[in-house]
């Protein structure tokens, strides 16, 4: 049964069909942090991202796709996501044991470009014959290719909604007009949280944002208006005010953060900043499988699993 | 994590895509008797087909559809079936609480006739927005109309497969050809189920069948081949085997039995004889709500639940 | 009951369905302007446009997309124009109480670029699931990815067309091929104004035109024929002409005018030029509500409201 | 019924279906070259192409797009070409009294590029609703953008085929690959005829060939096997060969000549070198309309009508 | 009946409708390799792709598309596959002798670039209306045009897949961020056959890979882990490793050999490595016909046919 606070989150969505609202209902409700509106997702899609010896050599396991559902699985994250194939691979044999989140679009890096595009790879329909909850996708605005990924999502969203499926967003600002400062710069961050609310997700994933301001007409307004974005609580709390005042769900991936205790204090910032969870790729599969369960384990212990 | 038995009954149904599987899955591992392979279904669609207050009245709050997927719920059920005014009614308060069928053919007793045709009242896409996990339909094998019933069933099938839904089949033997007895012989309950079977169906309920024999030239060979049919687990057994020799789900439903002990006895003769598990409509529904809590709960402990 | 005027207009649209019609009906027999055939909208894009901070600061309670239809309503313009979020946040609550106009394509800031290019971000079919009355886009002819517009548009008027919507064009020349003087030139005004026209926009909006022609080729044609361009009533009525001899809805933004007074002028010269009437963004919401209202008031005043 | 030319031209399109070889049956029968296997078609898409102005200003009822299909039932023409605002202001007017061939893709002149885009601006099923019997659109093989243009026909076309209609490609060779000599190269003009069949149109327009060859691992070869291609006659007779060696119909634009003799004289050589046509557009449309009359009635007298 | 090995091949695609699977099981039991699990596979999409002259002139039979169907039947390969026009011109009289696959994009040589990319010249549509067993198509990884590639056959290989299309994917890593040793180094073969393998293709071409290591990141991981690619033999078994380890059917070309002796030493190591086989057009087609017979089956004996 939905315990209040998930029964709280699902009435933002009144424009959703209940289909849409069951997988949504389904993420929230398996796995350790199931019913607390808090949600830690495992994501694979290294393999197409970077390659698959760059991601796989370091834990060989994970050249096969079986292992990181079993690891999604047994950590009791309350959701894997990945592309077709590695879907394809495994949706037979695990059908029914964790929600799955097909990855829709991809980027590979044989090209060295400024401004990134990632290009579709699968559809709603593959992710309804699949058994997936949910969608997901990146978006990168600031780069020049942004309008092709928005109208990606776009038909891919109104497709999945009819389908009762969940979409989730990567919305990361990247591309040649944004300096590396500006991708998580905090006004890039609630521009990019309002655009994904704005394009339809119900869920947004976007990265921890610094205090740096990108943009001259928005310093304006944040210095006049004198919106507190001091510490990292703060701003976790701004970017999720972008998305319709808190009534979207909004996740956070950790950066690059290579210290543990790191990762455990931003995780305890996206919680007290009203942030709903964690999602947690290479930093889980690349290590050792015991050590990725204890470490995953801690993660959800902050946030009350 | 599906136990081996669920993954020994997921592994019947090779030509359906990971979503069927996924969604049978998620019934078979639902509710108290989730993982065992059995199954307790509510249904409720005799508002339909006997009336309002025939159905009702005697538990006047029935006449609410919130009440019965509450008691499905609280029950333990694996799933609730209802036809699309119900399951509309509560699809979005109740999201992902309880696996949903949606029965999409009903038929109504406002004309009398011998050879009865149950009509669609729903579709697949209705199932889709509202959530379900699969459509449920009834035919009539014996009645005049049966093609007609054959026919859309044929057709929903095809979309639901698609669709990634499981299709649930009530294979009810009447009309004109039949007598009153044969519609619940040993032969023709063995022949329903075979029928459904054919036609595609993931899950099959027929009635529990007698030893009657109705048909001249299947006496012949029932009696030339000595098929055991003595007791009801037998019969069970034998039914079991007309559905594609155990490797399609067959449930029964009580008939109309009165005195709960006898059905305890059915249920057990069920689980003896092979069978998945038991649909329970009125007997449940139809009594004070804390009694029919205790009457599903001792039939899933025979279950193994 | 539709007036004598808006049955003439709806007249010209002899190729489109009864459902269009309704739709194109709805829209001119709505709010303080409703039967005289003219329009006043409301478009509230901006989060998307510009950013969140840069948009609702200035005035807080736009942040709620609540605010905006809430404006539209109380001012009694014919229609509220918006993308798909802002739209899906308010469709369910505000069923039926102003037409909607999804405004199907968008730009953001987060690159800088002389090309513009907006993207695709919503759909017909969301139109049609939230009971919008039309869908709403914008192309810039003169831009280098005015195909890319062009063809998005095609797409979703053929789909409109037989979903029986209304189509809005916002026809903005704008790109590198264009000086700034250009993009309000009126020979390329009623090049962008004929353009929509071929693309079988219904209402057409442009930006009110200069007397300053841009192109060589068109200067030539234009001093031999001597079409009359010194008043901006005198443009107006050559624009409306340029799109099928003004039997097509052509509507005017009142551009960047910060002084009341000159936009009263400027609505007085549409409507003696035989414009259709104007759509107001930023000047409304941007101000404090009662102003707002007292300023739309004015406005639909001079159209004869 | 049908002449043995046209059934023996009809005989060449086995893998179409008998609505498309309908539609082709009605283009090649209709007009004074009714039956004859020639063709002579009246396109008007200067509107877009050059703008209002240019293209209307010089004979002023072309304004209206009544102007142009009215001329094409007067002179005779077998077929009437335009885009789609054009086609749908008298489609409902003229229906059924001259073959229409819907234009779905243009290019507007506010944008100097080097690589030429046609944007689709309607669709297949625009052309159903309209009755007309063909598609048409442009391509640019050598057009940096000539893959898009090649993708926007194949899908054009397989819906067009189904939907039995006719496919009419205009083959254009232009961009910053070609010289402009190399525009009309013999080489390039046979490749560019042959892509076009590849692509699968029923008929396809080049513009009439010289005898340079642009490329230098064909003029080897055709060097070596001493293709004639000396005379206008000889290069048409080449053309026509590299569209399946004939058994495509070829049809030919005058280019940009302005000497009515000389329009004639190559009239003359299409005829004799095998090509089915012409196509004249504003050499009719642009001079008067008994002068246009006049002028379309000796081309079509030269081909046999 | 099906070998084992064919059935164990076939086990690999779990999430495919069996549809797909019997058109495989098609390609792996026709001609001299049936039944084994190698393929030989001729392509003739060189009259597209070069021009018809460079391709054809050599030996002039292969002007007409007959011939190449009939060499495919002659020499036993398990397919023939090619572009469009060609099969439209084969499909009727040689309905069903040889397994066909329709190569759904192709490129032409009108236009010099660095960054090449195919354009989508028939559908899944055409494959099925015409007999074909698969759809193939080319993708160049390392491409600037690599997204469009990928998008086309994504939408492509969604609609195979339902259809009961097996997916036939040519990874060419090509494009201006790779050297020109690149393009066959060991690292960008093996991500080029896990892209493939993600975008959800049955069976991969790759080129030979060479011992080369073109990307900074991947040379530091496959140095570190000493994968052994030493000899062609274990880039083989690497590259099939790359792609789902194993469970996907790779098959190689031949490169620009020009020895046939060398060919033969790459199908031995191609064996030897675990590959499936070749893929044999120009050297093929390009010789004398008896010549080609012979060459072809000196290559199918190596495989064991």
């Amino acid at each position: 049964m939905s315990t209040p606070r998930v029964k709280e989150i699902l009435s933002w969505y009144g424009s959703d069909n209940p289909g849409t609202l069951t997988n949504l209902a389904r993420l929230l409700n398996h796995g350790t942090l199931g019913g607390t509106g808090k949600l830690v997702i495992l994501p694979v899609d290294q393999g197409f991202e970077h390659g698959p010896a760059r991601s796989f050599a370091v834990n060989p396991p994970g050249y096969n796709p079986q292992y990181h559902v079993e690891l999604a699985i047994a950590s009791g994250c309350n959701a894997y996501a990945a592309p077709l194939g590695s879907i394809e691979a495994i949706a037979r044999d695990y059908a029914g044991e964790v929600p799955l989140i097909l990855k829709i679009n991809n980027h590979d890096v044989l090209q060295d470009e400024k401004d990134p595009l990632s290009a579709v790879t699968s559809s709603v329909e593959d992710a309804v014959r699949l058994g997936c909850v949910a969608i997901g996708f990146t978006i990168y605005p600031g780069s020049s290719h942004r309008v092709h990924m928005y109208e990606t999502i776009q038909q891919a969203t109104v497709v999945a909604k009819k389908a009762g499926l969940a979409v989730v967003m990567w919305s990361y600002p990247r591309g040649s007009s944004l300096s590396k400062e500006g991708e998580t710069a905090i006004d890039v961050s609630g521009y990019a949280a309002q655009i994904a609310a704005q394009l339809g997700a119900h869920i947004i994933k976007v990265k921890l944002p610094s205090a740096h301001i990108e943009q001259a007409e928005a310093k304006k307004v944040y210095e006049k208006t004198q919106v507190p974005i001091g510490t990292l609580t703060e701003r976790v709390k701004h970017v999720v005010q972008c998305a319709f005042a808190g009534r979207r769900i909004v996740i956070f991936s950790g950066g690059a953060a290579v210290d543990d205790e790191k990762v455990f204090q931003e995780v305890t910032a996206i919680r007290d900043g009203g942030g709903f969870g964690s999602i947690i790729g290479r930093n889980s599969f690349q290590r050792q499988h015991e050590k990725a369960l204890a470490f995953l384990k801690k993660i959800m212990s902050i946030y009350g699993g």
